[in-house]
């Protein structure tokens, strides 16, 4: 099949890629938009590997708008059109420390007064709700060689949740298809096509002299050959960077690694009893839970018998700027054994003797300098990249703006009405608050 | 050699380096104060390879700044301490096209108001005192295709002129050393230390929940082994990326290669003259030349009787992430065929049948963001990268703020008093006002 010309070609059926489809062709019917990855499905790199959690809690008010009203859309769809997207409202409960509990209540207040629901737990309420969670710890255990401290309390954020990343994907694919979308799968971009705005027809064009713009990209695979288009919109996560830096262009995000690990409760009835803890939410299990200061968190995942565990790493993990495909990519089990076991143990004893049943590494595009996503239009090219581990649950409102900015308009209509200032989200002139409140 | 404990290393004698170094050993004269380069002396990779040109004529307030203070520096060092380091006031001159004239005006204007001294030439008066310049176009010339316009004015600005870097560079070095410091060649860094706060001597340390810091540099060559520092300055230019990114740290700054191509006058008389034009300064050359739009300059070097050449890419020049060593890094006769002499014939005619007698390649460190540098502390490393190809003309300063920055200040004291609020730089919560006037 060759290749052909388009109106708009998206390339990357990630979270962002698929959301941003949809809503360039809600707001344009009648345009030739087409949806490529290199993979046989939509969602099946980096968005299928995330731990596919959502909150509202960020300090950053663009990021708190982005959240609020993906999270309502991703309601709104569950709810009210009745779209199976495995939603799940289970919240976010920030386990902490007496000294983060006082550093962090500024912040809180703040989120508070703009509207960010939250319920404070003692932390007699958490050990009564969940038995298995340690809340004294004995003089002369590890926890003194590592300098981990008690849970002084518990942080729990309720418009949050979980969601299964396919299942949203695929609803934006196919309404992105029944308004008129195409969509090619198997096909890789290779290239992103550069072309002098006037042609001489010499070699080698464009010139360094010459005005020269983005038309299209080079494929192969299930489609192959060139693509044309008037607007190309590159959603390619982590992998960002391999398209744009040799036509000198940057994302300004890089690529971390992140590892998720499963372990099944099977045989440990303390494990099943803290998987079916009632109290939190009407799924009658824990939320997701974050560990005191480590960047550890725990997402109960009670269809698997299962929790998932991961740590995000500020320090010490490399960051990538072309990553190699996914299954170049090995999870790491000394992982799991160094960096979250030894705090997941002195926090939930029942978790010493579990071992993973199952582990996989993605990877998330990360904007190191604010945490907000980048989308911006250079060269005839919208780059959405920078999600930093947060696309699926900003997804709808990144691909409204994403659409914004591919048409030129300065504003963009999010989920609710609320408009946005597409330009805040470029690098350059940024406006964003930037983020602080990590995980 | 053994590697040793020290209170500073400063990684890099590029210019950046040398300027750190020795401002920090003369705010703390009692410093144990290292710098190291993997080459054999200061400023023999990008520092020397630069047009080495400086100019005050910048549109972002804080580049005037750094500019403005390190260019008196360097003045006051040549004349009132007459140090040789090559400094001759040529000036820059932009030449322009009738609609460049006319979109530069309120930036040239706001500049004016700021105290940037320039001089407006008309195509007349350029023709005068240039008589190989173009300033009229013949009908149906290359030109048309080409999209070039005919030269209508010229703006020149006198606090602009070339130095040698070399000589810059050595006095820094021997300032530092005369001041107590140490300087260790041929030793290259080949990673950051990164121990935890509290070490519990495990393998495998620091894990992530750890406190952790960055503690000095594994280096090899002369000197070999671990440099123990409470500071480490981080000023490799383009190649910074290389040590953070292991690291899971950013220098938010990537590299482009860049190219000068000299042409010598002998054999053309034309040539010869242009180089020996009077009535522009008191060294009888022509300015610092830059061709309209294309990004091209035209440095004339009166003690080789050449001319240099070079061209800016913004577009199809990749970015770099990591570069290679410099000796993998080629020059392309092609770059000087198909992008600069193709527009540089149509303005000085002269230059059409002269070929590069030599040409060499470098790199040089970009933000592309706001193209200024970033100063900042993060994990114990001071970071100093992406002066975006000016950091010979805005050295001075960045050096001194690099000192501040390691000291904790807020503050740093430029040359002649001006106080810089440091953190501006810093790629977190920054300050500084983009730079819009690329070249």
């Amino acid at each position: 099949m060759p290749a052909g010309e388009y109106d708009v070609v998206v390339v990357g059926a990630g979270i962002l890629g698929c959301a941003s489809a949809y809503h360039i062709q809600r707001l344009n019917p009648g345009h030739r938009t087409l949806l490529i990855d290199r993979l046989p499905a939509a969602g099946q790199a980096n968005t299928g590997r995330s731990a596919a959690m959502f909150r509202n809690v960020f300090n950053s008010g663009d990021n708190r708008t982005l959240a609020d009203t993906s999270i309502d859309y991703y309601v709104h769809l569950a709810r009210e059109k009745d779209v199976d997207i495995g939603l799940e409202m289970i919240g976010y409960l920030w386990l902490m420390d007496e000294r983060q509990l006082k550093e962090s209540a500024p912040q809180v207040q703040a989120m508070e007064r703009e509207g960010v629901e939250f319920r404070d737990y003692s932390a007699g309420e958490l050990k009564k709700m969940m038995p298995s969670l340690t809340t004294e710890f004995q003089p002369g255990g590890e926890h003194e060689l590592m300098g981990l401290e008690p849970v002084a309390g518990g942080l729990f954020a309720k418009k949050c949740g979980a969601l299964r990343p396919e299942k949203l994907v695929y609803h934006y694919v196919d309404e992105f298809v029944r308004l008129g979308g195409k969509v090619a799968f198997n096909t890789e971009a290779t290239e992103l096509l550069l072309e002098p705005d006037r042609k001489l027809g010499l070699e080698h064009e464009p010139f360094a002299w010459q005005e020269s713009r983005i038309t299209g990209v080079a494929v192969r695979g299930d489609l192959h050959g060139e693509i044309r288009s008037k607007r190309t919109v590159l959603a390619t996560g982590a992998w960002a960077n391999g398209l744009l830096e040799p036509r000198g262009m940057d994302s300004h995000t890089k690529a971390k690694k992140r590892q998720i690990f499963r372990v099944g409760t099977s045989g440990s009835p303390e494990l099943g009893g803290l998987l079916r803890t009632e109290g939190f939410s009407e799924h009658k299990t824990i939320p997701f839970v974050i560990l005191p200061r480590s960047g550890i968190y725990i997402k109960p995942v009670k269809s698997e018998n299962a929790f998932w565990l991961g740590c995000d790493e500020e320090v010490n993990r490399a960051y990538i700027d072309v990553p190699p495909e996914l299954d170049e990519l090995q999870p790491e089990a000394s992982h799991y054994e160094n960096n979250i076991r030894p705090v997941l143990k002195e926090y939930f004893p029942a978790f010493a003797g579990a071992r993973p049943s199952s582990m996989w590494a993605g990877l998330f595009g990360i904007n190191s300098i604010d945490h907000l996503p980048y989308v911006f239009a250079e060269s005839g090219v919208v780059v959405v990249a920078g999600d930093s581990g947060s696309g699926i649950m900003k997804g709808d409102a990144i691909g409204r703006i994403a659409a914004g900015v591919c048409e030129g308009s300065d504003e963009a209509r999010l989920y609710g009405g609320a408009s946005y200032s597409v330009g805040r989200l470029h690098y350059r002139d940024r406006k964003v608050e930037q983020e602080k409140w990590l995980l």
